[in-house]
């Protein structure tokens, strides 16, 4: 079976009832049962979030947004519901949502969506409780697609790997182990730089071909509210999971739950500068930090791309093989 | 215990960490999960469709379109996925998918959200099958919510009336039929009007105030694509259905498979009068029609309005009670 067709936008109408995508739909609702049993056997709340949103949802990458007009209020396509579910915090234990995540991205290319499904878990506890949490989403995801779709990943020829990957447990490095991988590799960085999928790829073949946890990066290139280590203020306590084939699946992170650090750190962070150009201020921030300060509950959370699991599932070098309609810069449907 | 305080947009941020708040969270966690389990025993493949989209995912209203730049290509946000999921019905029997749909109302008031959660399925078969599947979905709901929330639906005062909506079976009446049930009363109406709220609520309370279908609505009044009655081609075979409290909560119908009759009806369609002084044309659905054209499989679908649901087993007054940041046109969060 070939999924070459699948690996462009063109004439996607001539391909969305062939026999290829009915198993890439199967796969994919599979996944979807496998994250929803093991979010409702672990006892998280589905909580709705907006996806229209003012710049708290926009966040995560300033430079990607797409901009709504809201009755004259200037909106944003949400990219995470973070913000939202964190604010929830100190009702619930364990909350998650499923949004469509829209990026504004120009690059019509195998790595990037501009919308995708995004799962989104938040809960109290740390760094070792999400990517616990996260370990169990994709475990989960993966044994339902081998339990209804076992006959589709045997012809995908993914089967055998998919159960290396189910009964294995996810390797993890830090940063800094990962540096040091790369050093003396074609691939070298140093500390403070972001991988790029190549980096990706090669710590995953280096680390035994699996889904690889890379933990605690450099806080200077991490999200605003990424918890400072206490014993290495160089370092935020997350962690970003890299699949083979896909790369960068999901990010984690404790989130600071001190709300001094907190409101130095957004003021000190990139994302906060571009901002400010666009004439945003703390103020724009106020609900959130107020909930920081108002029930500082240390929690973590993640946000995980369906697509990229999917990708990597179906072994695909190509992102669009995830989905029916992969919307990019140059394609609407 | 009271609502009160989630009948309105100001100070939400206060009140989504209150005993209430996680009332109505818990209420919908439950009504989310009832519907999952029935698509899932039902056999619907879940697929994901885009929400920013060309015209085609934004024409259930055309007066209510968020519109958004893509790379100099006009997007707008999809109010519904009907379209994408019935491209697909060559391949699927069933199938579903989950979005928020989007719509620019410009009335904050009891009745509109600008954004919600609108689970939409389509399957091959008539309307009388998927009212059977919109009664089944929709008391899944109830009475996951009745299993895993009795004590707040007690605490409400609403277990007992969910209790005799699940038991019993739902109204149903037709359009013509409804005509005649408010004749004489204050709220009479001539064919071809639609329903305003107050009739709604009024042949609700007629009919047994509980959950009222309402079929066969006058082919001018509805969306193109749903399908004239052979013995009767004033009306399309449709169906709106009618919740106490929340009114209008779901809308399904026969689609048209005669690619004939749907271009002439997509043609004459008010709603492509208003298209074509913005520049569109049958070009714009070229994908649709073809489809259609290709593989006319006689088959019908629904949307169901998540907040309109949840609004209604809370018993309340006011839409914005179903969710913790409910946008209207005066609000971002």
């Amino acid at each position: 079976m070939n999924l070459e067709a699948f690996c462009k936008t063109e004439g996607r109408f001539g391909i969305i009832n062939s026999e290829e995508a009915g198993v890439i739909d199967g796969i994919n609702d599979a996944l979807l049962w496998g994250a929803m049993d093991y979010l409702r056997k672990e006892g998280f709340t589905w909580v709705e979030v907006p996806i229209m949103t003012k710049i708290t949802g926009a966040c995560e990458n300033v430079d990607t947004l797409y901009a709504v007009d809201h009755f004259g209020q200037e909106a944003y396509l949400a990219q995470t519901g973070q913000l939202y579910l964190e604010a929830k915090i100190p009702l619930h234990n364990k909350l998650w949502t499923i949004i469509t995540s829209s990026r504004a991205e120009d690059q019509a290319d195998e790595r990037h969506l501009n919308q995708f499904q995004l799962i989104e878990l938040e809960h109290a506890g740390r760094l070792g409780d999400v990517l616990g949490h996260i370990e169990g989403t994709m475990k989960a995801m993966m044994r339902s697609a081998l339990r209804e779709r076992g006959n589709d990943l045997e012809e995908l020829g993914r089967y055998e790997e998919m159960v290396g990957w189910v009964e294995e447990k996810f390797g993890c490095i830090s940063y800094r182990e990962a540096v040091d991988v790369l050093d003396g590799s074609a691939h070298a960085i140093r500390f403070g730089d972001d991988f790029s999928s190549e980096h990706e790829q090669y710590l995953v073949q280096e680390m035994g071909r699996k889904p690889l946890f890379i933990t605690h990066f450099p806080k200077a290139i991490k999200f605003f509210n990424m918890r400072e280590n206490r014993n290495d203020p160089q370092i935020v306590n997350s962690a970003d999971l890299v699949m083979p084939y896909s790369g960068e699946s999901a990010g984690a992170a404790e989130r600071e739950d001190d709300h001094d650090r907190l409101v130095t750190r957004l003021k000190e962070s990139p994302m906060f500068r571009v901002l400010q150009t666009r004439g945003k201020t703390l103020d724009d921030f106020a609900d959130y930090l107020e909930m920081v300060k108002k029930n500082p509950v240390l929690h973590s959370g993640c946000g995980i791309g369906f697509n990229r699991i999917s990708q990597s599932v179906l072994g695909s070098k190509d992102i669009q093989t995830s989905t029916n309609y992969p919307i990019q810069c140059n394609v609407l449907y």
